[in-house]
């Protein structure tokens, strides 16, 4: 009899569940349910419009594909229900729902059909700007200690702005949720028909402290009246660490599932944090970054310190024990993709199909032998506002140095190394405070597929780097938080950081820095610097004007 | 019997004849005709290679170019020899030939064939970097008092540099050549047998002052000792006046073209400047604004001011009686240009073809009903470096504002606002000092072409603008100064300055200031400035520091 463990994967379009061996890591089945709603960004289900930045999702889609592929990656193999002895999740976030004490999600009653509000409010929903804004102001006014530890600028991705825009635009909906939260712990409440909170999202998406719990009453009560009792009315439950079990499959689940009654479910975890054990991290010194359409900076520390810009800091929320760092840059993939689409000319297009490869290869292949410094350009990476350091949405793009010889490639290697040059300040932030960065990870399909990037990163931030191994990363940590929750008796683990490091997969390849580069990009870097400072705080605040105009011109 | 002018125009490519009506400026007939040696940078016709930068031409070419293109347009038509009351000419400059005693252009002497320097220096010829920067250097310790009027600071494309680089180069063509001259003045003295200089070509690119002459013998000597008596030796003759004539066409090149000994041939201009009278300018007032792949801006004034930036000031140089000034920006169609070559994705190049338009068509449409500031976006026009105001070449394009959304259209915008910023600063530069700028008249294929472009200048410039209404206006301003050569008598006309506002050009169509744009573009000039100044003037020399790796790095 073998031992396995199921990872779920719940990201933005689809779910996936894999099914993995517990001591080799072999990945032995997978599974993917795209959800049927998707992304609702114009309208809810009955036709009712939305208004812009707003993205909702029907939870529905979350349970059926739970179902469906569990039941797959159990029917591709021959394992039996017994053999699975643990089940791992991580989840979007803060991906927020609203459900009664039954767990009924208010979005499926017929009195909130047509409310936008009673749907599940996706990572990505921008609805609720104005209420970051309000809680930010509050927060500072009133010296709330945690605000530091979360960059000291409120998002309106997190849950609790949420919330708030919920109870401000829909009372009715606000008062009829007997629960708010995140659907990654939803989830883990349907499996387990126990109730807790993850101390992922509740440390990284909404003001929780290990030592001090939530921010008060009194608090709440400034952000609103009706919140005052927010924590007590609908979101008091167990915190439970990453690491730990969060509870075991209940008797109806399991039936649908095609499990056994009893099998442990581990604590949730945000899919971007699950990549780290995913990525064989388990213990300090060594910085996960996701590098996606925007990319995320992940760290683990013994050390506690606020470090500005860096949008999380939570105890045991990615690894038992220790300390888990979040930062994050807005834009990367994005603005690649954004510059392939606008500013690449027919003639790369034409030889990138005639030859069969992507316009990202052909411009990749262009730049072979490229030395740094030799485009003379330089840009800013904030296509999408700056999350860290500065954590000011209000600021975008700019490229410099560009004369009549400049060609599309330099432009791209020029984004290209923006990124990089956002990515060592982060970095830099860490170190000043005190968090060492003795070398990077980075996962996701863009390191996979361009070398190049990675090469280039390693000059930049002069740091050695190696690729994430596995292409489904967080269902494989998924997966490994999964183990963790069984006992050291049955698995031989003692504790997850041991079961990342023997399972979680890095590829071999070690990326050095390029002595010919690093001290021509250290030149750059500082250059890069000037311009964050001048542009980004206060010197010459000419973005944020014309952000204003064109917002006024728009009509 | 009637009464007609030809005009010769000598450009880059080729020197086209337009015969025009004295009193209606009907143009009657034209011929063009292509320098068979083009322009010649990569080798001299015997085969000899030459450096990058290099731009040389055969003077043949020009001689040949006369007489076929003066013939073919008498044959086009029925007018009589008699009926040509004057011949003007304009041709490109500094465009500089080494001749001996006879006018025999040295590149025709066996001696000189291999030798490159004995060939025609194009204006564009970039041969003479070192020498313009040691010429600069060497003023700016003497103190010279015409530096100020030439924007303060030496171009490599004026004719002293070109002079110094061929005695440091090739001393035995410097020795040889009995004359140095602008071969604008080389071919009036071809066509009438007797040798002056255009008050034109020696003002705006020989340091020749009309108050004190051209700088003194210590100044050259400093230069180089060799070249101490230049200006007796080789430079020395009649200065003339535009508006004046040169002389009259003497027997045997009235033979060779078909007109009659003793026609007035007008003192030539340079092709530039040529389309102020071309464009019906007459008077202080109006700026004229040639927009190419460069731009050219001139003005007459009663007013002598030293302006920074402005790269000439002459007396009696574009039109008699008055001071002609003449700034310049030099990237203007060429970075619409590079931005549609290297920047504008395929579906836009593919729906143009479709629809049988341009890229710059579809863009411009695309731009149709567009509010200032509604981009967002703000560019540097920096892409070939800065004329006016600041002669800095060593300064590179920028881009900002961009995010996500950003569509090429939008890009291309930026950059024709930031060329009409560009003017506008250049405007001020001349308004500062005391020179009114009133209206503007657009001249070249691009304003043509591009009614957005023009209405831009006008809402950011806040001036009425026409555009010219000759699509030759160098020829037909090269036609009134033959007219303004002929004796009042025969033409009825006292001056060139009534000639221009009678058959000078302009279409009727005026483009007013937008109310709506306006306030915008003054906030959004006002940002422009400011990153001028920082980029530009100090505040931030990363430009110059990228442009040093560059070339480092080039390797």
């Amino acid at each position: 009899m073998g031992k396995y463990a199921i990872g779920l994967d719940y990201g933005t379009l689809s779910v996936r569940a894999l099914l993995v061996d517990i001591h080799t890591g072999e990945e032995v089945a997978t599974s993917i349910y795209e959800y049927p709603h998707g992304v609702m960004e114009e309208h809810i289900p009955s036709g009712k419009k939305l208004a812009p930045g707003w993205a909702l999702q029907d939870p529905q889609d979350y349970l059926e594909g739970l179902i469906l592929t569990v039941r797959n990656v159990m029917a591709q193999t021959k394992i039996l229900p017994e053999e699975v002895i643990g089940i791992g999740v991580d989840f979007t976030s803060s991906t927020v729902i609203s459900v009664k004490k039954d767990k009924t999600p208010l979005c499926h009653l017929e009195e909130f059909r047509e409310e936008p509000h009673a749907y599940v409010k996706l990572w990505k929903h921008h609805g609720a700007e104005e209420e970051a804004l309000l809680i930010d102001k509050i927060a500072k006014e009133r010296g709330e200690s945690w605000l530091p530890l979360y960059g000291g600028k409120v998002s309106s991705e997190w849950m609790i702005p949420k919330v708030l825009e919920t109870l401000r635009h829909a009372p009715e909906v606000y008062e009829a949720a007997d629960r708010m939260m995140e659907a990654l712990d939803w989830i883990i409440w349907e499996m387990t028909d126990v109730e807790t909170r993850s101390a992922c999202g509740a440390g990284y998406k909404a003001f929780y402290r290990h030592d001090s719990g939530y921010p008060d009453n009194e608090f709440f009560k400034a952000l609103d009246p009706r919140m005052e009792h927010f924590i007590e009315e609908k979101m008091d439950a167990p915190i439970k660490s990453i690491g730990e079990k969060a509870g075991h499959l209940c008797e109806s689940m399991a039936r649908q599932l095609g499990l056994l009654p009893g099998t442990p479910v581990g604590t949730g975890i945000i899919d971007a944090h699950a990549s780290l054990p995913g990525c064989g991290i388990g213990k300090p010194g060594e910085m996960m970054i996701i590098v996606g359409t925007s990319s995320c900076h992940m760290m683990l520390s013994e050390t506690e310190a606020g470090i500005a810009g860096v949008g999380g800091l939570v105890k045991d929320g990615i690894m038992p024990g220790y300390f888990g760092y979040e930062a994050g840059q807005c834009c990367v993939g994005d603005h690649f993709a954004w510059f392939v689409d606008n500013c690449v000319p027919e003639s790369y297009h034409q030889e990138a199909r005639v030859r069969g490869i992507s316009v990202h290869q052909l411009l990749t292949e262009r730049l072979k032998g490229y030395r740094a410094g030799q485009s003379g350009l330089l840009a800013l990476d904030w296509f999408n506002g700056v999350r860290s350091p500065l954590m000011d949405f209000n600021l975008n793009g700019l490229i410099m140095g560009m004369n009549l010889l400049t060609k599309p490639e330099e432009i791209y290697l020029s984004l290209i190394e923006a990124t990089a040059y956002g990515t060592r300040m982060i970095i830099e932030q860490f170190e000043n405070a005190g968090v060492e960065v003795n070398s990077l990870v980075l996962s996701g399909g863009i390191p996979v597929k361009n070398h190049m990037l990675v090469q280039v990163y390693a000059d930049i931030c002069k740091k050695e780097i190696r690729i994430g191994g596995s292409s489904q990363a967080s269902a494989l940590g998924a997966a490994i938080l999964g183990i963790a929750a069984a006992s050291p008796k049955i698995t031989g683990y003692q504790n997850a950081s041991e079961i990342a490091e023997k399972i979680g997969q890095v590829q071999e390849e070690v990326f050095s820095p390029n002595p010919d580069n690093t001290d021509v990009y250290d030149a750059l870097y500082e250059e890069y610097k000037t311009l964050h400072h001048y542009f980004g705080t206060g010197g010459n605040d000419v973005m944020k004007r014309l952000n204003k105009i064109r917002e006024e011109r728009k009509g």
